[in-house]
C-alpha cells in the first residue's frame, strides 16, 4: 500500500477501504507518512468529502491509535457527556451533580479552556482547593462512592487525532464535517463510555455558525457513535448568544449553583434536563423521557444535585462552603455596569465577542502557556428579545486590572445589536437526533 | 502575509495577487514554507484551478526564483524549441540543423531521458566521442559560428519548479493545466531565448492523452509566454504511436539522419519543417510560413542540413564520418525480427509500452542513476493503418542481452491491436496556436 495511490483515491472520488484508512492513520501516526501527503490527503477530503463507512473507520482507526481507556472498575453503564463548546456554557456543572445525584456514575475527563470558550476543570478551580490531579485509583474509587469524579486529559488518548487536528490547522482542512466528527468521536471513544451524550452548539458563539451544520454534525456523530457500538444521542441547542447571563470562570460556577439552587436561567436548567434525560435513560435508571425529566427536576427541588456538588468539590479537594456561600467564591476587584446608550430590543448577541471580552479581561486563554484569572467575567443582564431603555445596564464587567478592563469595555461595543421592534424569541433546543 | 490565507484563498476559489504568488514561491523556495502548506495549496490548486493571470504569475515568480540565463553574448534572435515528451521523438536532431543551415541561432540545453522518454543529450552520445561539456564561453562561440551548440542544463534555473514539482509527484498533484505548463513555461523563460517553439504532443504516448487537453495545455503556455514578453507558438502534434519507426537511442539517430537525407519517415519530417517554419519566422529569418517551408526543404534537398549537423557533432568532439556512414554508429549484438500471429490493419500501437520496451532492453533510465545501453531499442515496421499479414515481421528488436530481450519481448505482446476494416489515418499535426 502506498499513501500516494491514496490520495489519489481520494482526489479521485473514489471510497477508501478499512485496511487503507488503518495503514494510512498507523503510518502516519508513525511519522511514516509526511506530513505532506497527509496534508495533500486532507484538502481532497474537504473538496470530495468521505462517505458514512469511510468516517466511521476514520474515528475507529484514530480511537484505536492510542490507549483505549478501560472503565470496567467502575459499577455501572458509564455516562460520557460532551459540548462542542460556547461561550458561558456551564452545563457540565449542573447536569453532572444531577445525574450522579440520581446514580448515573459520571466519569469525567475534562479539558482546560482556550480562545474564547472556557473549560470546566478551569471553572471548577474556583473553589479554593479543588483539584483535578488524582490517582486512576482514587478517580474510579470517587466515581464508585460519590457517582461523580472529574480529572485532567489522562493517558495517550488517540495521538493521531492529535496529529491530524495539528497539521489540519495551519493547512486550512479544519471545516469538513467528516473530519470533525471523526475527531470528537475518536477522543470520546477512546475514553471509554458506554453512552455517550452530546451537546452540538450552533449559532454566533458556535463552531458550526449554521443551523443545518450543526445537525449535519449531530447526525455524523450519532452515526459513528452507534457503529462504533456506543450508544449515542446528540441534542442540538442553540449557541446564538450566550448561555445564560455568566461568562467567566467564578461568575459561571455562581450560576451553576444558583441553577441547582431552582434560581438559575430557564434555558439553562432545560439544557441540563434534556442532556440529563439522555443520560439516564442510556444509564438505564430511567426508562423514557417523562420519567427521567420529573427524577432530574427533583434533584432540584429536593436540593440532591446540590449537595452532591458540595460532597463532589469536598471529594476533590475543594472548599464545599462555597457551595452554599458563593460569597467565598473568588472575586474581582474591580466592578462596573456598561450601560445601553440606544433603545430597542436585543435582535443579535455576537456569543463569540463576548467570549472574547472576558478573555482579554483575563479569564481565557489566548495561548496554551496563558494564565488565567478565575474571577473575572461578565454577567449579562439583556439577551435577545429584551428590551432596553437608553441607560439600562446591558452587563456587569468584572475585573482585576484597570487596562484590560478599559480593552474590555472598547471589545464589548457592538456585541449588542437592536431592533425597534419587538423580537420574536428563537427555540433554544433545536433538535434531538438519536 | 501568511500562507495559511493563501491556501484558505485558493481552497474558497478567490484569486491569489501576484504579490502573494510572489511570496509564496519566494518563502517556499528558501524552505520557509513547509512542504506540507504547499501540497495542501497544490491539491486546492487541482480542486479550484487557477486564473490565467495567476497562472503568469506563478511562471514569472519560478523562473525568477534562480538564475535568468543572459544570452546576449549570441547575436541574433535567439530560439527556443521544447517538446512535451513522446516515445521516439528525435525532432531536435533533425530541425536543429535545419534552422541552423539557415542561420538561426540554436542554443539548447537540453535534458536526459527518464522512464519511456528518451532525451537528445543520450541519443547524440551514440556518436562517438561527443560530448555536451563545455564552458559557457565555449558555448557561446560555438553557437555564433556554426549556430547550433547543445548543453545540459546549467546554472540554477527555476528552482522553484524543481522542489514544487518534486512534491507534486508525490501528492498526486501533477494533473492541473497551469501547475504542467507554468512548470514548463518557467524553466524556457528562465534559459533566456527570445522565441519559444512548442511541441505539445497528445495520445496514448504523451502526457496528455486527450486532444482537448493538449490543446488547453498548449493555449495555457502561449498565453503564460506571450505575458512574459516571449514570442511563443504551440504546434499540437500527434503521438498515439510513435514518431517514426525507430525507439532508442543510436536507433533514433539513424532515423533523424535519414530523414535530413530525404529519406525519413514523412511525418517526422513534416513535424521537423513545421516547427522549423516558426522558428525561422520568430528569428526573423523568413516572413511567412510558405517561404519558411520552402526554405526548410530546401536544406534537405542540397544536404546543407546533413553538413551542418555534421558541423556540429565534430564541434561537440564526436566522429562526424559517422553522420555519413551510420555503420560507425554503435551496434546492438542480438538483432531479432517480431512476427505478427495476426491478421489485419493496424489499428492502435500503445506508445508508451514501446517506450517501455525499450527501457527494459537498457535503452532507457528507470531511475535517474540508471546507466543506459545507447544501442539498443527497437524499430517499428508497420505503423497505425498498415495491413499486417501472418508472419509479416512488425518490428526489429535490437538487444544486447538476452534475459533483457526476453522481458522486453514479453513486453512488446498487446502493444499492437488490429481490425479488419482499413482503418481511415488520423490527422498527424493537430493544430497551431499562435
Amino acid at each position: 500500500m502506498r499513501m500516494y495511490d491514496l490520495i489519489m483515491k481520494k482526489r479521485n472520488s473514489e471510497e477508501l477501504s478499512k485496511e487503507e484508512i488503518e495503514y494510512m492513520i498507523q503510518e502516519y501516526t508513525k511519522g511514516l507518512i509526511p506530513d505532506y501527503q497527509m496534508a495533500a490527503f486532507l484538502m481532497a477530503v474537504y473538496f470530495n468529502k468521505m462517505t458514512d463507512k469511510e468516517t466511521v473507520d476514520l474515528t475507529m482507526a484514530m480511537a484505536n491509535s492510542g490507549d483505549i481507556l478501560d472503565l470496567s472498575a467502575i459499577n455501572g453503564i458509564k455516562v460520557d457527556k460532551h459540548s462542542t463548546g460556547g461561550v458561558g456554557d456551564k452545563t457540565s456543572l449542573v447536569v453532572g451533580p444531577m445525574v450522579a445525584a440520581l446514580g448515573v456514575p459520571v466519569a469525567k475527563m475534562s479539558g482546560r479552556g482556550l480562545g474564547h470558550t472556557g473549560g470546566t476543570i478551569d471553572k471548577l478551580e474556583s473553589f479554593p482547593g479543588f483539584s483535578t490531579s488524582m490517582s486512576e485509583e482514587q478517580f474510579f474509587k470517587n466515581v464508585n462512592s460519590i457517582k461523580i469524579a472529574i480529572t485532567g486529559q489522562t493517558g495517550n488518548l488517540a495521538p493521531a487525532d492529535k496529529k491530524l487536528y495539528a497539521l489540519r490547522d495551519v493547512t486550512a482542512t479544519v471545516d469538513n464535517l467528516s473530519l470533525i466528527a471523526s475527531s470528537i468521536m475518536s477522543k470520546k471513544i477512546a475514553a471509554g463510555a458506554d453512552v455517550i451524550v452530546l451537546d452540538v452548539k450552533t449559532g454566533s458563539g458556535a463552531f458550526m455558525k449554521k443551523e443545518e451544520d450543526a445537525f449535519a454534525l449531530a447526525k455524523e456523530m450519532v452515526k459513528i457513535g452507534d457503529g462504533a457500538g456506543r450508544k449515542t444521542v446528540a441534542i442540538v441547542s442553540d449557541m446564538d448568544q450566550p448561555l445564560g447571563y455568566a461568562v467567566g470562570n467564578a461568575l459561571e460556577v455562581i450560576e451553576a449553583i444558583d441553577t441547582l439552587n431552582g434560581k438559575g436561567p430557564s434555558e439553562l436548567l432545560e439544557l441540563c434536563v434534556i442532556l440529563g434525560t439522555y443520560m439516564l435513560i442510556g444509564a438505564e435508571i430511567a426508562t423514557n423521557e417523562a420519567q427521567a425529566r420529573k427524577m432530574l427536576l427533583e434533584t432540584i427541588e429536593n436540593k440532591t444535585a446540590l449537595n452532591k456538588l458540595a460532597e463532589f468539590v469536598e471529594a476533590q479537594g475543594g472548599d464545599k462552603a462555597a457551595v452554599f456561600n458563593t460569597d467565598l467564591l473568588l472575586r474581582a476587584s474591580i466592578i462596573e455596569e456598561i450601560t445601553s446608550s440606544e433603545e430597542g430590543y436585543v435582535e443579535h448577541i455576537e456569543s463569540e465577542e463576548i467570549g472574547i471580552v472576558s478573555m482579554l479581561l483575563g479569564g481565557g486563554r489566548e495561548t496554551k502557556e496563558s494564565k488565567i484569572d478565575l474571577a473575572v467575567g461578565l454577567v449579562l443582564h439583556k439577551k435577545v428579545g429584551d428590551k432596553v431603555n437608553i441607560g439600562d445596564s446591558i452587563a456587569t464587567i468584572y475585573a482585576n486590572d484597570a487596562v484590560k478592563l478599559a480593552t474590555a469595555k472598547k471589545r464589548f461595543n457592538g456585541t449588542y445589536t437592536f431592533s425597534q421592534k419587538p423580537i420574536e424569541k428563537k427555540l433554544f433546543i433545536k433538535g434531538i437526533i438519536k
